[in-house]
């Protein structure tokens, strides 16, 4: 069921699967699952393999991420995986000076905050990510065992990419950026393309590789005003999906604390659009494009609760989710938070299947 | 100018300030300006007031609390004093065991997460907080230097409240406060019913002693979706102002990341209505009750952008707020920043008070 285009240009495309099917807004007999953050700290055996890593080392072994990749498609029974990896990866494979500090994130040696900064950051070729296109093939070798089950490539958007650089690593405020953004606004403008490129051939090498579908995501674009948005950083990640335009798979972008961003960004160009926790789904139809699916939205703090509590919010989030006139993949409306109990996870994957077959069922009949 | 009611009880009432008038939608000649944190860090004379105290203690000492309050009067020439406090003020004074870790914020000695926990949780008697009736009225008599500018009450809202109660200090996720929310509803209920009492105590015992409005803050709100707000959460916040409905002040009420929420928000019954600045002002106009005031919603970060580039942005977010059918008070989108430089409040007050004028001279000819 592996898609390698780069190797196999003859093999006819083979049949999408749920996921596919329902990020295109095409017919599914259920609802797919997938969960951000699936891949990572909420599972022992992630902890476990971790052990004695940094965060950018693991993300640099092909054999560790296929291994972190797959293990909540084992433990959960997911429709996807999502690719391991880091926002700030492609920033260091591009050169940069960037590592992970345990408890604060991503720290960048040198801020990028002058038109020298921006002149100076380097591009990133796709020969410096040989690491991430073995990362890839390894992982969908290991989807072989999962038929059905497509690999979801990542990159973080050229907004959340300048926002690290910008302040130097991760930021309450966002302060500089946003000095910058309105004060030089050429020079944002320039550093957001040289940004969006990055982020384009990060994920141009693991849709080569295997990958069948992506989401681009946009940690920080929640912290800005719906013009702002749309002035100085839709044109920029609209440009990373028409780079990857030629590839025709599924795409998801999302962002939290976006609900007045949802207009401008489903017209970004995915066939998907991720809906954060606080914005009813009902309200998301309305602001997507006519036939973009949506992807969410349960907030991932009520995992927290008892099941018996817990269980008909995913239900009613399923039914809300299917009442959008186009595709639903269910999801989160933020990643799995740490302390959450690995089993609950494979509980709402059941049940997700069971109701939408429910309601896909009666509405068919 | 002070309006001492239980003291002076059959003065007449005084003239309204231009605060109070555009809070009540009533005609101004310019549009009022004040800044949320504007009593705080980001001022010199704050931290050295601040030096060698904790901040609960001087928020539990009249004199400094009066001077902290009046500080940015005096710099920065704003049409209004906010009163300098803290949210777990009222808990502390409830005889809770509250302190403020710097760096980390309020920490709960025994957190509140059973029946028996919200059982025994104590109630505020006004006797507890006679340090606050005599902050209020030194900030009040400090006041009287600078006429028409009126004092502003401060209460954390219930929800704000009961999630430190719950996760004993602050979170980032609030994952005990929802856990409960949906799978204890009574429970939280009678939490958020206990805690409604001793927030409007807290506002009733400062409007007592002078202050001419207040602002009810409900930092967490906006980590709900709209569905729970309006079951678990409005009819508390609305509690509190029905409890000092009697007072016929102004009241502002107010959450970051409240866009999806301004609908039921609204309906609490706050004469104005704060906008976080992600909003839009057209968009918070649309979503607000007929009549009902606007407050916002400048983006605080961008106060750290050069001068000529933030004045046209402080102008067009007066004509935005200008535009709304009811009155429009100037603020940011949330609290000034640690590190903003102290001078640019004040030249943004004298370009409020400039434009506004212009706008309004307009409409009047």
């Amino acid at each position: 069921m592996t898609a390698m285009p780069a190797q196999t240009p003859a093999s006819p495309a083979p049949a999408p699967t749920v996921l596919e099917a329902a990020a295109l807004s095409q017919p599914v007999e259920h609802t797919p699952v997938w969960f951000m953050r699936q891949a990572g700290r909420s599972l022992p055996e992630y902890r476990a393999v971790r052990e004695g890593t940094t965060m950018l080392g693991a993300c640099r072994t092909p054999e560790l991420v296929a291994e972190i990749t797959l293990q909540p498609v084992r433990r959960h029974g997911v429709d996807a995986a999502i690719f391991f990896s880091d926002i700030v990866v492609p920033l260091q494979a591009a050169g940069i000076d960037v590592e992970i500090q345990p408890g604060v994130g991503p720290v960048i040696a040198s801020p990028v905050r002058t038109a020298a900064d921006v002149a100076a950051l380097p591009a990133l070729e796709p020969e410096a990510l040989a690491d991430i296109a073995e990362s890839v093939r390894l992982s969908v070798q290991g989807l072989e065992a999962h038929p059905g089950v497509p690999l979801i490539g990542f990159a973080g958007a050229p907004f959340t990419l300048a926002s690290y650089l910008i302040e130097g690593g991760p930021s309450k405020n966002h302060e500089k950026t946003k000095a910058m953004m309105l004060g030089a606004p050429q020079l944002f403008d320039a550093l957001l393309a040289k940004l969006a490129a990055i982020s384009a051939t990060f994920l141009d090498v693991q849709l080569a590789s295997g990958a069948r579908a992506f989401q681009l995501f946009d940690s920080w674009a929640g912290y800005l005003g719906p013009a702002d948005y749309e002035r100085a950083v839709l044109p920029h990640s609209a440009a990373v999906f028409a780079a990857l335009a030629h590839h025709r798979v599924p795409s998801f972008h999302f962002g939290v604390q976006t609900g007045e961003l949802l207009r401008p960004m489903s017209r970004a160009g995915s066939t998907a659009l991720g809906v954060d926790f606080r914005v009813e789904l009902a309200a998301a139809s309305a602001r997507a494009q006519p036939g973009q699916a949506l992807q969410g939205n349960l907030d991932p703090a009520m995992l927290f609760a008892d099941w018996e509590a817990l269980r008909p919010r995913v239900e009613a989030t399923v039914r809300q989710g299917l009442a959008h006139d186009g595709g639903y993949v269910f999801n989160l409306g933020h990643g799995v938070l740490p302390g959450t109990d690995p089993r609950v996870p494979g509980l709402i994957v059941e049940e997700v299947h069971r109701v939408s077959r429910e309601v896909l069922a009666e509405r068919g009949a």
